[in-house]
């Protein structure tokens, strides 16, 4: 045990009890706060901010975190303790740069713009939006310069420190190259799927699903996918979404359209897939700086994984399919299997990315990447956004977007400041058909489906992702559990497969 | 503005957003938390309450406390904030003469005796609980011990200091002399009702009530006494209660009994009562340390002001009685209003202080009091307690409680370390009475009721009471509002002159 590790740890402590209570604010927010309390409710929030970033970030966690990384004292720490004082360093190099008086105006602004962008998109008009968005860009690329300054590698680029923060060890180089082959690969690939289309894109009937049937539906589902509810809370939001206080006190909520069946079901289990990740994080390290998934993309592979890998198979839906006619025998008792999996994972390029179909997802995020890329490097300016925008929506998808609303202004990200994210959507996708392919040759996946016998999926997945949390990185953990780093062609390949058959294409 | 009060405001702050989120994980755990989350969630309570105690105590903030309170600098504050000052200094005097680390070690013991209070009552053994109910009476004779010696006033009595947590200026001098008077006046005339009960006793009919529409009149029924929704939620859980993140965000919640009506019904009318206080807190000082209700005593009168004064009034239900027959057709429609009166305020004396009629609460809570003095003034030990709860209850009550578990165990308070509470209870049913009584001289309280418009007697309280939170305490509102301080013969005065009316009693 080290002295010196015993006296940071209280700052860890508190800086992790006022995380969770801004999660718990956060859920709060999304699923039940009443409408007015916002404006004072942003204070508790504000002031609970400043408690995690002094907790975390002081001279006094500065001097002794040095000191625990001289060899010796390392040495004597245990490995979690080592991967805290790493994840600790890392925190304080992507905060301590920047000046307070700077991060406190650019909070402010983010804050504001939020609204901003909503009424932006509301009116269609990326005009009212576009003043806030340079600041923040501005904002951006000064606080990735002053990190920049901090380190030792000065050659990175701006973009560079940004992925960092969502995922590590993910460069541009990684990602350009990754891109590279999903253009190549996958836009003519999605243009052959486009022309056999119209026979194939079957749909579910259009129909109304009474909202508590698909509520009851829901819950039993996210029961069925692995979701416990002894540590664990399933809400309603407006947009569904997934957070957790610690191992113990896992939250998702999901919502529900009357006229949509699809969007509820794939939510909950998209939910539910980051749910497992959080339940499996190791109770030595909940509540520690490593007691988080190790990154976005990390985590995303796991929702996205059970959504369309596991969720959109025949062999899931084989033994439950038929509690869902069951559910809605009027409108789906004419409809066999066949077709309802036909139906799930129909093709169809759009504008929406969060609309988007397995198939041409990572085209949306592409858009994105680049797009993002070239705003912090200043190839082009916030106001050249709508024109890049539609004109890589024609090229990679085929499709105008009609308005700004349906094209630059449909996601709210940017307006949080969130640049270096929308890769991890992508990243995270291909990271689960690696692994998938990976589980296959362990295990007899799709016969576990077929029995309705989840467990050794979720198992396997704590055992060598789950519980580690953030004390291994992305590429570490399909290293040890795949016995190679990330590799793209998995995802290229299990897509071509999968809708080749779906939609009678020889020869790929 | 005074620059010292400006250093030390960002302390109160960040105490505040802990105090904030404190609250907010209470009402959680009540209503939503997955039941497994408690022991990792206790970590994030413990944190915050640390954050809570360092950011109000800490030698900076006494430092500039000490220097705020000289005159010069203290004429030069707002009345906001010196009433600020004032409150901080309170706390400090409350919790700065504890040693950390026995007030840690206290914590410990409380969080640990509440699950063996839970297991004493449901074993129906006082023995279980005895030894930590005396450790309990250690700590809070030694705490207040503690504070004894850091004031000036040496002479007062341990119990005194413990009131003053609930009861700014309410000693045991002044509680002896309102239990005496409630002692000497109403437990004759409890036993002349007593008498005449059996024909006056109507019971609303044994019936089911469906849940689900005593869900719906409730909620309807909060927003009739005034419950706004725009700033705040009705929830559910195993005990009802109110509780508030600011101003504009306050929450109460319910609990439903299928088989018995009333307890809903009134249970949210008294929480309705707290809430209204809270949302009439002026915003100018909610999340500051005297946004808060005054004191427990003025809290609960307000409650009890709208459960029993206002919510068993004949005058309340006339305009919507009819709604409430209409939501339970079947089991009332055959019971005229009258009949309705009558059974809401059918006296009772029982062993149970929360099933308690209005008439004979306060001598639930006597017993109570008397048994809390005698322990801390070591008339009697913990061991004795279960004896004298029984025979003070068939002196005052004229019933002998059947068990501990209907007897001494049948209180959280105790558990929680809460000795000093229960007073509060009586002297705020009592302050609510001599409300009513100022209230009837000002306006036709009666008349309002009778057409369904609450408002002006919500917009009077606000105006007298909650706009101050603590910026005045108990004796200071009633003088200015009612002309005198608190005076218990108001009390004594409504209950006989209601009961002997619903009783027929005559000649007193």
């Amino acid at each position: 045990m080290s002295a010196l590790f015993e006296e940071i740890k209280p700052y860890m402590d508190k800086g992790m009890a006022a995380k969770a209570a801004l999660t718990l604010l956060e859920w709060d927010q999304e699923t039940l706060a009443p409408p007015m309390a916002d404006e004072w409710t942003a204070k508790v929030v504000g002031g609970l901010s400043n408690i995690y970033l002094e907790s975390l970030v002081n001279d006094d966690v500065k001097k002794k975190l040095e000191k625990l990384q001289n060899e010796r004292e390392f040495s004597q720490l245990s490995v979690i303790e080592q991967a805290i004082v790493k994840e600790w360093e890392n925190v304080i190099q992507q905060l301590d740069p920047i000046p307070q008086k700077e991060y406190q105006a650019y909070t402010e602004l983010v804050a504001r713009a939020g609204n901003i962008w909503a009424k932006a998109k509301e009116k269609n008009d990326f005009r009212v939006f576009c003043p806030y968005l340079k600041e923040i860009v501005e904002y951006k690329r000064k606080f990735a310069m002053y990190r920049k300054k901090a380190r030792k590698d000065r050659k990175i680029e701006l973009y560079d420190i940004l992925l960092e923060d969502y995922e590590p060890g993910f460069t541009i180089e990684k990602l350009d190259s990754f891109f590279e082959e999903i253009k190549k690969e996958l836009v003519p690939f999605i243009q052959k799927v486009v022309k056999k289309g119209s026979k194939k894109n079957y749909r579910l009937p259009r129909a109304k699903y009474n909202i508590e049937k698909q509520q009851e539906f829901c819950k039993w589902l996210a029961g069925y996918v692995g979701f416990d509810f002894s540590k664990g809370v399933l809400g309603e939001s407006e947009h569904p979404f997934s957070t957790n206080l610690h191992n113990h006190d896992v939250r998702i909520s999901d919502h529900y359209y009357e006229e949509n069946l699809e969007s509820a079901i794939f939510s909950i289990i998209h939910e539910t897939g980051h749910a497992l990740y959080e339940f499996g994080i190791d109770s030595e390290i909940t509540m520690t700086l490593v007691g988080f998934g190790t990154s976005m993309g990390m985590h995303e592979s796991q929702s996205r994984f059970y959504e369309n890998i596991i969720g959109r198979s025949e062999s899931f839906w084989k033994p439950i399919y038929i509690k869902l006619q069951e559910t809605f025998p009027e409108q789906l008792q004419n409809v066999p299997i066949e077709d309802f999996i036909q139906a799930i994972n129909r093709v169809e390029p759009g504008m929406i990315r969060t609309e988007a179909d397995e198939l041409t997802y990572s085209l949306h995020v592409l858009v994105r990447y680049e797009a993002e890329k070239m705003l912090l490097s200043k190839e082009i300016e916030v106001e050249d956004l709508p024109g890049v925008w539609n004109e890589k929506y024609e090229e990679y998808l085929g499709v105008s977007p009609d308005s700004d609303k349906n094209g630059v202004l449909q996601d709210v990200h940017w307006s949080c400041g969130d640049f270096g994210y929308f890769p991890s959507y992508a990243l995270g996708t291909a990271v689960s058909a690696q692994i998938y392919k990976n589980m296959q040759e362990v295990m007899p996946v799709e016969e576990y489906l077929e029995n309705g016998n989840l467990l050794p999926i979720r198992d396997y997945l704590k055992e060598h992702i789950y519980q580690y949390g953030k004390r291994k990185n992305t590429n570490e953990i399909l290293e040890e559990m795949t016995g190679e780093e990330f590799n793209a062609s998995y995802y290229i390949q299990y897509l071509k497969e999968k809708y080749s058959k779906l939609y009678d294409i020889n020869g790929e």
